[in-house]
């Protein structure tokens, strides 16, 4: 696919994506008006939309249908938007800045902003379980699936990588850990996005093996493109109050272990890796192949 | 039923809530190591299981089993607790004790706490979906159930009324704004314990509807009598870092608007409008009777 149609198709699933996210969030009737405000700036704060792109991009090779599949894209958004927001809060990372924008505590106070958090992961498994869902698919496949999601927002993901990368500050860690935090933090729900793509729209076993394996690969290569980023201060945009970067904070990352050239590297490995599991896709698949290299080449 | 016999009830059910909670979270794998010491101090720290008992109770009428029962009344007790360890950290009500122990977050530290109540509500709806829950039950009816803990918990239930309490505070309020709080923040979730229980159970639409106006009631009741235990300092068990109770942080609460003896009467009220909803279910009811008795009459 070339670079200008991949622009494309990003462009036009985001917007699909927004729309839904609106429409979801509005479902809440706007009330409390406050809750109502930080939730909504929180997802629409210039996120990538990377995770819910992941889930439409897998399913489609399938020929999963985007209003079967937007409930769960914008549920995996709305996780990763709650852990943002908690992430950002005094209690952990203690960022002013997200993506450029006021963190969420900045503008609406700290218990506002925990609030809106728990909202938003709420309001996940609320839009899941909606009727209208159980009604389109099988109740059976969309418990599956929740089920799955839970799992991967959960201790055996991201909230158990939060814990141990929380931890892990100011300690010396090796690889093994640094990949154990990545994987959990980052890489449980960017596999999970594009596995129940791959579910919902109907995959084998064997062709959902593919797309598990190209969704671990692609949650490795995402955190250790992102650390690269952090560590040349590219992601300048995430600044504490002591104006304190991952470096700084000595948080555990991929090049401060083992150095920017060999973490580009590992990160084209990766890509490769990536590549490779989605071949015998062919051009459905080019969107999972111009997201994997979006991502890793960025940091080239 | 006479008072030993509700306390045997009692007991006999906190034990079993016990035990399935205590192997639901070892379901974890006790992994990562403090952060599953701060869930299970946080669910293990002398919690009265009202709501679970309530969903057991309810689901009894109706012949429905204990281990089907358990796993929704041990999810809405884990939001429950999720909901306790936000509220006591400084973000929110800033509490230092709760029931006489320390606060999680006095103990593990802010960020812990933080992601011990997220990992608690995710653990919530990761254990409602489990393949053995929906194997024992019809999946589209877990889907029910889940879909409705979720709303419950969320921006139209738990969550949205922890967030005009604390916009509330230091303001003015008057009943009815107190009494939408109160609907939100507490009654949301004991309505629909009872109501998960007796959809479980195997309730007809108009048993359902009688549960449900029964649970309506005694969430009211709860929350009437917790405020009058507040204004009397007989809650002492909340301490915040400068001793500010619910009083001296002018939170919205029923006594300091009408008084405590106006309260008592209305919790009373609500006592005979509890015992009347469940009339037609004779002694198979008792233990709703009994429940509700004990909310109410620990504040005559």
């Amino acid at each position: 696919m070339p670079a200008l149609d991949f622009h494309d198709y990003l462009k036009a699933r985001r917007s699909l994506i927004d729309h839904a996210l609106e429409r979801y969030l509005r479902g809440s009737k706007k009330q409390p008006q406050t809750l109502y405000r930080a939730m909504h700036y929180g997802v629409f704060s210039g996120g990538k939309r990377l995770r819910p792109i992941l889930t439409l991009a897998a399913g489609e090779i399938f020929g999963g249908k985007h209003k079967y599949l937007l409930p769960f894209a914008c549920a995996l958004e709305l996780i990763h938007t709650y852990s943002i927001i908690h992430d950002d809060l005094p209690a952990l990372d203690n960022d002013d800045l997200r993506r450029g924008e006021l963190a969420s505590h900045k503008i609406f106070g700290e218990g506002i902003a925990l609030l809106a958090g728990d909202a938003l992961l709420t309001e996940a498994f609320h839009l899941m379980s909606r009727p209208q869902v159980a009604q389109a698919l099988k109740p059976k496949l969309v418990l599956e699936v929740l089920h799955e999601i839970a799992h991967a927002a959960g201790v055996g993901g991201l909230v158990g990588g939060q814990a141990v990368d929380l931890e892990a500050e100011g300690r010396e860690v090796d690889v093994a850990t640094v990949e154990y935090i990545h994987v959990r933090k980052t890489g449980a729900l960017i596999l999970t996005a594009a596995r129940v793509g791959a579910r919902i729209g109907g995959a084998t076993p064997k062709e959902l093996r593919k797309i598990s394996r190209y969704g671990e690969f692609l949650g490795l290569a995402f955190q250790i493109a992102d650390d690269i980023l952090d560590a040349k201060g590219h992601n300048g945009s995430r600044v504490g109050s002591g104006g304190a970067g991952d470096k700084e904070k000595k948080k555990a990352t991929y090049p401060s272990i083992v150095g920017v050239a060999a973490s580009k590297s590992r990160a084209q490995e990766l890509l490769q890796h990536c590549l490779k599991e989605i071949e015998l896709f062919g051009k459905d698949a080019d969107p999972l192949r111009g997201i994997a290299r979006y991502v890793v080449e960025q940091v080239q």
